[in-house]
């Protein structure tokens, strides 16, 4: 079995396909397009990319991909939370500078602003990269800001733990797959359909139309997002994430009556939530 | 009078700042943030800012920073056509290299592909840093791709004109001032009322209940749009533009009844709408 992320190995996605996967079946991609179309090529059994993070919304080339295609799924949803670690050779007394991705310099921006006022900071292509060039460089009083994984990775320290400012910091991670049968989930406690709407014009209204349809047969809505159509500024097309409680048959009434207002549905996949503490 | 505005000169905003302002008193800053920031220090009279692009969707800095604040408002909001230009010193044979911003790339993807499908692209920091280059390397065999205003700003050629892949790309910018008494809109023909929205909690239907209050009175939404809380995953305060249609009381019957439900409503501006063609 094959399984595409988003690398570099040890990132964040990496940890999320490896709740699921054994290290040994996952393999690294460059860019979130590169890995989904690795998928579509059948190169590739599964893919895991991030799809929202609770400081930066969400991950738009994720969900315009998967709006431009209608073979790919949504098989599983991991919730991971995001912890930083501050990652060293050894003891450092006059740090120099500290390196990391800009999104985690800036998760961990109030840490550095109180600990070291003074050192550089320094954006690098991933917390990855910053960990392996302080396990390269170990006389250069550097240090890294990156997973706990990639101090095992680089046989770094960790020099101080979970140092992000914000303690509930989550990323959404989708395992996609290219195998569009319903997935039976009578087992699974926390379970979401997605779903992407496209209203037939820009009708006012035709957005509070399509949320009646589910607001009265009380189907609990957990997101709701506008995306750009592409064509004309002004033209969405929305991410509908539903809390799946025993009502699929109420969702699919939901969805025949929200096309009969001439809306396009695509049903992205029906998956369990398995949220990592 | 001083007017911040998103650099550098010759950029997107400076043409939309300059379709308000002499270009005597535009002040380039090098982000969103240190741009609005000199509005709240008063060191600015205005700022003008992109907040949404119609490929890209949403400029999350800009509007991530209004809601964090409430002493900004929203005083007009220019459109501006995306027109990428083909710039060199003089027509070249055998071309080497093409600069532009990642985005100036991306949104002349397949011109690129077939003009130039075996040419290096290059990503600097800026169209304007782009074009900056081009001039000052005329032996080079590089070209870029950048606005026309960088073409005169710089003394460049164009070479090829209107190389935007899609025609209907266009830019909003917003003009903001600490200015917060509401505009006198009579005069205009296209204005609109831009309100953020915080719901009390994840009340299923919540946000149905909110457009219920602006639906039943025909009010006319342009878009909505949610943007993540950054308290707790899964958690949105939504971005809700309305068109102005000689009904402003109406509108603020909607957000009285809205803010019944013990939502929170944010107004953040009225605002003629000015579309350049």
């Amino acid at each position: 079995m094959k399984v595409g992320y988003l690398g570099p190995k040890s990132s964040f996605t990496f940890q999320a396909a490896n709740e699921i996967f054994p290290e040994n079946t996952l393999i690294p991609f460059a860019s979130i397009p590169l890995t989904i179309e690795q998928l579509e090529n059948k190169t590739l059994d599964f893919a895991v990319v991030p799809i929202e993070n609770s400081l930066e919304g969400s991950v738009h080339a994720t969900v315009d991909y998967l709006f431009d295609q209608t073979a790919i799924t949504i098989k599983k949803e991991v919730i991971l939370p995001i912890r930083q670690q501050l990652l060293g050779t050894h003891f450092v007394e006059q740090v120099k500078k500290v390196l990391s991705h800009p999104q985690a310099l800036a998760q961990t921006e109030q840490y550095l602003k109180k600990h070291f006022p003074e050192v550089l900071l320094e954006a690098v292509s991933s917390t990855t990269a910053a960990a392996q060039y302080v396990a390269e460089h170990p006389h250069d009083k550097v240090l890294a800001i990156a997973s706990k994984k990639a101090a095992e990775e680089y046989g770094l320290q960790i020099l101080a733990k979970d140092i992000q400012d914000n303690s509930m910091n989550k990323t959404r991670f989708w395992l996609l797959s290219m195998d569009k049968d319903k997935q039976n989930l009578a087992r699974y406690q926390n379970k979401k359909v997605t779903l992407f709407v496209s209203l037939p014009a820009n009708l006012p209204g035709a957005l509070h139309q399509v949320l009646s349809a589910f607001a009265w047969r009380k189907i609990d809505l957990a997101k709701i997002e506008s995306r750009p159509l592409k064509t004309y500024l002004g033209e969405y097309f929305f991410i509908i994430d539903i809390l799946l409680n025993e009502n699929e048959v109420l969702i699919e009434n939901a969805i025949k009556e929200i096309e009969l207002l001439h809306a396009k549905v695509q049903w992205v996949g029906n998956y369990p939530v398995d949220e990592i503490t």
